[in-house]
């Protein structure tokens, strides 16, 4: 794709797949990818890198395994967080929500290890957004 | 900080200064920085990282140099772009923005080799948030 601005909500237009995400950009050897969320995905862990999530809109919920327990934390619209590598994590949103992430490309979306994977989450390490995307 | 998440609308009332990125998240080696932008900031070049922007809020223009000649790119509200490693260019906002970037920690705001640095400008490879951010 030609190296334009991409407006994201034009972007989130593309397509309607849930927790299947689209490569918007690519920055050295990482991804910057965007995804439409909802209900839950799968327990899973990185165990080589951190995962980015950024909430565009809508609220998106990630538990967490970490050593001191179990927990939730929840990222309203316009929110950040980082989840660690080798942390074992499960995104849910039971409102729907639209997200970015950043993380090395070729990342898979369950991870390294994972639960069983139910047919509504795209095991994949990305797919690009449509060539055809108007620039703002 | 505590790994919790951020608002990001919180962490942009925790300073004011201009051209001056506060980091607000670590993913493996690289930065999460936000910053306030008001007015041209300098010709610059990173020789060996790309640079990605999506702006937060208002609206950024970034002056370009590249092989064909120059041009400039508008990122409005809710837009991305990367800018690839070696291109001279300079990020301008006349009417003001916030911007989100991702680049590898240690990337200086004024790159590898850059014009004369206006007072305005902060030479930097990013400051702290306020560790005392509330979490949404």
């Amino acid at each position: 794709m030609p190296n334009d601005p991409i407006a994201l909500h034009e972007a989130l237009t593309t397509f309607d797949a849930l927790w299947s995400p689209r490569i918007v950009s690519r920055v050295n050897d990482y991804d910057v990818r965007i995804a439409k969320v909802e209900g839950e995905h799968v327990w899973h862990v990185h165990d080589h890198t951190d995962e980015f999530f950024l909430v565009l809109d809508g609220e998106l919920h990630i538990g967490l395994r970490e050593p001191t327990g179990e927990r939730t934390v929840t990222l309203p619209k316009g929110s950040v967080f980082t989840v660690p590598r080798g942390t074992e994590h499960k995104p849910h949103a039971p409102t729907g929500a639209a997200i970015l992430m950043f993380e090395p490309s070729g990342t898979l979306t369950v991870g390294d290890r994972h639960d069983e994977v139910p047919d509504h989450v795209d095991v994949t390490t990305g797919h690009r957004v449509d060539a055809e995307l108007p620039s703002p």
